[in-house]
């Protein structure tokens, strides 16, 4: 089964991560995707992001980052991807990411989507929570694996 | 992988059919298995369910239905399965769910698990709606598999 | 418009009653229905509950009381009403309404919902924290009618 | 009864449709009304959402289509109007839906409210979602009326 | 600052201690107190759960267990209690807590309401939970203090 | 105990206004911190709104008024403050907050957080909503102290 994690991923963090590796013990394959959104201020390029994953996750044989500037529903139609996994945090967070799977539903009838509940550890980190830190100067080595605490340190010299 | 389904299942209705059918779309080997609850006077005693759920599960190949007395986190343990894969319906029912998986993990570190958004056409099928209804003498044929229905209208006899 | 305000109404309150005439000041004529529930061991009887609901509802010539055994849907549909009310408090409640709401409409397809958001004076009365003050015989003056509150002085004495 | 569904409309949806339709039947005389909002960057001016609802409903006898960009407490009162009816989608909504009930009765205290659950089939559709398919260049025609649908289209060329 | 902590305490679990504990360092003085509640089959007697918690509290200085029959709000008012302290785990418990909150201030209006939300580590530690692993034989040490571990298993034996 | 009731405060309510009198209530000194937020447009500038809350809050000789540009978290281990203050208005709003509180205690262990559920009537006043209603020129003196709605008007000439 070849399984999607879609994301803003600016920066990934170590929910993210946990997230991802969870999927790729679950599932044969998973594609982590980049998605594009032309109307944020980003703190890391797509570029920028996909290399970061990349580097988290080169142990992981059956894991392939990409980014993509379409809907995740058609990115997942043009690769044959069948199911979207997400991480869901609380249950205001499940009543957005239930609506958001219901819509993409109607766009592809084939997907299927699959909720994994965040491990208690990183049920809080979330990529605005590191942004809002960093922007404080506050070190987030707790809350992001350490190549993505080090980019950060790079980005504000 | 090999995961389980775990449910009162009293009676089956076409909600857990659509999450059993996706869990065995999505995984190697689902084990759906009756956890026994001696507090609640049924409609069908465990056995009948176990019955109901092979003849509605026939066709698949890589579905095997059982029955427990032991906590979910134990039959996991004892019979190898990673995952407790259980659907998921609204809000409300995700922080219940999302506790009880928190509480499980503490029992058995080596469960993950997955929840799936309920189709929205399954959404407001529960087995207790299914029980008023039958209580009422209602027609359940919209909510139940047809195997079931008949079974139904046996014990009403 | 003919509506329903179906409910226990053991006892009714003054959260009950601020919906039911604010359903009579929306809608041509209200049903007001004492649902009888076999499972539940009441404070009044059926008969007692319709007989309170009329004399506290005596001045509103579009209110009618009555009590059923049916089923919501079936009494709606027997009844040519067409749209059921119903009193939300909160996030929780709204779950559970919208949810009845949709198996209803799957017994009934004529029938619609409207929800009344609770006034918020009347936001936190509900009959089971009623019956729990009686128990401890707290004058519960301030939550019901005097109409109710009487009654419920005759049946401690 | 006069009622009021207000909104920003931008653009019309099927969801919107359905509430504005069953407040139809539900109530006499029915103010659809587009409130202009300064902050965002619409869509649709709001000249054009009024257009587009009016033809959109000009089936409906008892619609009437306009634009404020005063408060909705203030547009009722001036037009003698007793009544909001909103679409509720979901527990989340409903939280928010219920605040702005109880701060519009606190500037308007003649004003009651009605909340619409969403109809199943529309419970995921709403304007943010539609805009931004749009943007990604998907058929957005079985979330909006075909005069909508157009409307996009002409927009888009 | 004179604070009540009132629950059911049957067991008290580490989640109870951590909320009492927290209190204990926020407040001068705090009462213990578990409330009897006649329709529940208890798996402890409440005079058995005063001295539990007793046992466990017994290094606080500042922490007094009783135990009453009488309502919350009706408990402070005699004690000249001017606070009640809860905790709270999610979103669904504090819909629940904040309106039995609310109905208390109607009692009592000198009663204040804190909440504390539960540390991570505790929060899905629920005595319901407590009860339903040991009738299953599962070791709860890690979910009660020892104290009370070995007093269910001499209730067991 | 020394506790922090930080916040925006722009402007700050009878809302804010009730949480901080609760808290100088039950607390033997409270820092009350306008956190100052470089990205929103405010409509008091940050001194203004600590000149606005001391003459709000004069007479209370337990209050002190401040503000800063560093994390709570941060600003509460350089003060020496134990314990952080917030009101809770629904549940939506729990979610927020106790995500942040395990945010921040992950920054500052020593933290603990206290919620003070909204008095009921102001439980719908939020600064959002005031500016809103500035914006349209509606009165907000029944949402704001007199003092406040004093500032707004002299800012409107």
């Amino acid at each position: 089964m070849k399984v999607m994690v879609p994301g803003s991923f600016d920066p990934p963090t170590n929910g993210h991560l946990d997230i991802i590796k969870r999927a790729a013990s679950l599932f044969d394959y998973v594609y982590v995707v980049v998605a594009q959104n032309s109307l944020k201020k980003p703190l890391f390029t797509t570029q920028e992001r996909v290399e970061l994953l990349k580097e988290c996750l080169g142990e992981f044989s059956n894991v392939y980052v990409d980014s993509t500037s379409d809907l995740v529903a058609s990115y997942a139609r043009e690769h044959n991807i069948g199911v979207i996994v997400r991480g869901v945090r609380n249950s205001s967070d499940y009543d957005y990411e239930s609506e958001l799977a219901s819509a993409n539903k109607l766009l592809n009838y084939n997907l299927d989507f699959v909720f994994l509940p965040s491990s208690e550890e990183y049920r809080i980190v979330r990529s605005s929570l590191v942004r809002e830190l960093i922007q404080h100067n506050v070190n987030v080595s707790q809350f992001v694996p350490i190549t993505i605490s080090e980019a950060i340190r790079n980005k504000q010299q």
